[in-house]
């Protein structure tokens, strides 16, 4: 057999849909040869979102809840990027570039997509350019990063209205990941306050925002709804019901009903939109998500399967569909690694039937919720318990449960940590070197900046019919790779530099956020674009 | 006693030399309420320097190092902010503003300068944009994660050359921490290569440059520099000699002799400047820093104290100056903190004694080289230990020793763990949403940005004589802000949202980039500034 004989299956998404089935795959190929797992994921590790509320808090390290893709998948190819387009009739799925601009195209023979949802605030104005989500590692670190800073400057504020504005802390939605980063929220901040002088733990203003009559009404029955309110309240999170977040400002949450609450701390669970990818798929979607048949397979097609967030997965024995949680994203994986392979060596396929196992949520502070099979209530510190044994146990690896274990361990122990985590805040507009020589950017390459000389000369390069020629040499003050940008093309031309040069970079969405508000520059670069285009076709 | 009779000490610097200044302080002032002791950080922690370079193989955590230093410093008041400017004749310091932009203005009775220095690559073109410094937290946190990132890529790359520029990783500097960075960059890298599907160990190329005849030669006896060059050989680290950086490229390291090593990463531990606000004061110096007296009083000056990087504090008994090293620096605390008490109080001054009690660098796995007292040099299994338990021993506070205590021995146990923590990549171009009414700054604060307006209406109000009246409005595409940018002034006018409104928010440093390389915005950007200055001369 050789190698062009394997067949390639591709699975799009790092979390618990993507990495589930690649790890099912893997168990289920140990001895096939004839067919490779490739993973695409943003990142490199998988988050274990169900402890992700507690990285804010600190009670376990940032890097705790997020393992290695690489040890969780010694056989799986894995590509570190971003997906940029799927191409279902050709079977291909296109990549973002890497060091160089280019993009990657890769060819599969089955499709898996499990690409999960994102917190989406476009459109929302306020909330985009001021609320926080609160979805993975990096807006969990950015959260902590911020609630410190916050109080960092409310300790040495001596204007008390603005003082009050720092201390307040609005959270929006009342499911279960508003609840926990609420409970998370308040417990940390009044532990630390009480570390500042200046700071009184009385001061600290919690409110928690939901809709709803009732915190958790969809997601638990009435008594432990009522329970976990009592908790939240008695620590003191200001819970408002029948309340809206309508949007933020620089300076406040501004709520439905027109109250403005000062806050420099907008967090915001919802809402969350499935992966914009899903929307360009000529493929069949119920609101927005990917519609699959009982064995997961995307409906109406042969080698494409969707599973976890971002897909529609009927019910079991139900006119309803599957709800988006880690329990049923790991079952739904572990039913795509066997019907795919079942479906390759045209066996049948099995159909889903996992109906979920109960659900819970932390309060912070050894307490939870938990509703377990057979109508089962916990709550209190058994519940606690009970959820960090579970989750616990359901984390991938051994190592990050020793870590996990030790991290606790140490909270026991230990105050809180409030150390804020200040990485680089560089210039916006980056700046690059080239020495003699060195390209800029090829032709055919990804249009992705536009570049300004600041220093030095560059010579532009277009290859014809196999020969390249110089069609024109450019200096200090001038620019160039607008073209590409305003045209959404690739690069017409290549940039050799013939001294040593230096050049800022202004990135795609910044020069378009830029052209599209400041008339004079867009006039400007329009018509040296124009010129440009008149003298040489060719140029970039 | 009432609170203006209040003493105030103000210590500048984060570092060893001003933490511990103030930790002796605390101690010597336990039972005095005529004293009030204020730090100025840039971060709210303090970093354990000699450890940063097991940052970057991770073998301790991220965190690990650094202690919050309101736990530290129970009875100091933090500033957690920079500082902008010192003068020295109204005896006040000014920092950079918070949330709010407005500057604060701290006045004191005694200064103590610990500013440290700083890595400076500006005007060095090249190195500027390309290298990596290696000097604190963010530095070593950004480090690691190129690296992963270097090593994700590397491992999808299908061009052999791209590969190994990608591998291929170059370092400035053959002292300690030079040394230190290439021994657990070389173990990390080759460790973690070998998890990766496509990577071989052998294929990372770790290239260390020195311009001396021998590593550590200003640091360490000749057999134990011998014995680190020899180490690090044996472990694949490629130790050229008498060799200098001369800059980086995006694609390459460039060395004096004119040679060209591709590579995407350089890090670059020289040079090490003074800080740029040393320069600004009119105070006695030499090479750049501070001159003190060997009672650490600023030559000719009764209240201003200097100490550690920043300071040249003469060595006790001999012709020289003091080392920048972590044990001077504390040692140096010490007195300062001595003699500020004894000068307050008015009582005699003692003189710096402290000679040093040897140097020691780790060589990365279980190995490194140590010069004690007395002649004893160490190398080795037990240099390793011997530095371990010293440095160990020499954290700050119960719970990061118990912190790293665990985390090496989790290392002992665990494989290298290789996340890359990425952290949230926004546009450069930071957005802003105001509501009716509120302010997007007001006259005479600090003016750090210039501002687009992308929706909505805003209206310039000027205060005269106590009287606030409208003076203009602005509507979509227009800016303001730019005259304060442009003319170094504080804001001359302030603005308010008549309508919802959508900003762009160009900071100081891009909108000078920009503004200075692009001719045509600067011409529009000018004249509209004239007419505005013709119409009406307080806008902003």
């Amino acid at each position: 057999m050789t190698v062009s004989q394997k067949q390639r299956i591709v699975i799009l998404g790092g979390g618990f849909g993507g990495v589930y089935t690649a790890i099912y795959l893997e168990k289920k190929l140990k001895y096939r040869a004839d067919i490779e797992v490739v993973l695409v994921s943003k990142e490199n590790y998988f988050v274990f979102q169900p402890m992700l509320a507690e990285v804010v808090s600190g009670s376990i390290g940032i890097l705790d809840t997020v393992s290695p893709l690489r040890r969780l998948l010694p056989r799986t190819t894995l590509f570190i990027r971003d997906v940029e387009e799927i191409n279902l009739e050709q079977k291909t799925v296109s990549l973002s570039p890497g060091f160089r601009p280019r993009q990657m195209i890769l060819p599969y023979d089955h499709l898996v997509l499990a690409l999960g949802t994102v917190t989406d605030f476009r459109g929302l104005p306020g909330l985009y350019e001021h609320a926080f989500p609160f979805k993975n590692l990096a807006d969990a670190v950015a959260l902590r990063n911020h609630l410190i800073h916050v109080l960092e400057e409310a300790s040495i504020e001596p204007d008390p209205a603005m003082k009050k504005e720092l201390l307040t802390f609005v959270i929006a939605g009342g499911g279960f990941s508003g609840v926990e980063v609420a409970a998370e929220m308040n417990d940390f901040l009044r532990e630390v306050a009480s570390r500042y002088r200046g700071l009184k733990r009385e001061e600290i203003h919690v409110i928690l925002l939901h809709s709803g009559a009732r915190i958790l009404e969809r997601e638990l029955a009435p008594d432990l709804g009522e329970y976990a309110q009592n908790i939240l309240r008695k620590r003191g999170v200001d819970i408002r019901l029948k309340t809206r977040l309508r949007t933020a400002s620089q300076n406040a949450a501004i709520l439905q009903n027109g109250e403005v609450i000062p806050s420099k701390t907008v967090v915001s669970t919802v809402p969350s939109s499935p992966h914009p990818l899903i929307d360009t798929l000529t493929l069949p979607k119920e609101r927005g998500k990917v519609s699959v048949d009982e064995t997961l397979q995307v409906v109406g097609s042969t080698s494409v399967w969707a599973l976890g967030d971002c897909a529609l997965v009927p019910y079991p024995g139900a006119d309803k569909f599957c709800p988006p949680t880690a329990q049923h994203a790991t079952r739904q994986a572990e039913l795509v690694a066997k019907n795919l392979l079942a479906s390759i060596d045209n066996k049948p396929r099995q159909t889903f039937q996992f109906t979920g196992l109960g659900k819970m949520g932390s309060l912070g502070h050894r307490s939870a919720v938990a509703e377990i099979i057979w109508g089962i209530k916990l709550s209190g510190i058994l519940a606690w318990f009970f959820w960090r044994t579970v989750y616990w146990w359901k984390l991938p690896g051994l190592d990050r449960k020793l870590r996990v274990g030790i991290s606790w361990f140490i909270d026991l122990l230990l105050p809180a940590d409030f150390v804020q985590l200040k990485l680089t805040e560089k210039n916006a507009i980056a700046q690059a070197h080239y020495e003699p020589g060195e390209m800029v950017f090829e032709q055919g390459d990804v249009g992705d900046c536009l570049y300004i000389l600041v220093k030095g000369e560059v010579e532009i390069l277009v290859t014809q019919d196999g020969e390249q020629k110089s069609v024109a040499h450019l200096r200090e003050g001038e620019y160039f790779g607008e073209m590409a940008l305003l045209k959404h093309q690739s690069r017409s031309a290549s940039v050799r530099c013939v001294t040593p040069v230096e050049l800022l970079m202004l990135r795609r969405g910044d020069f378009q956020s830029l052209i599209s508000n400041l008339a004079d520059l867009r006039t400007s670069m329009e018509s040296v674009m124009e010129k440009r285009l008149l003298t040489d076709p060719q140029e970039p």
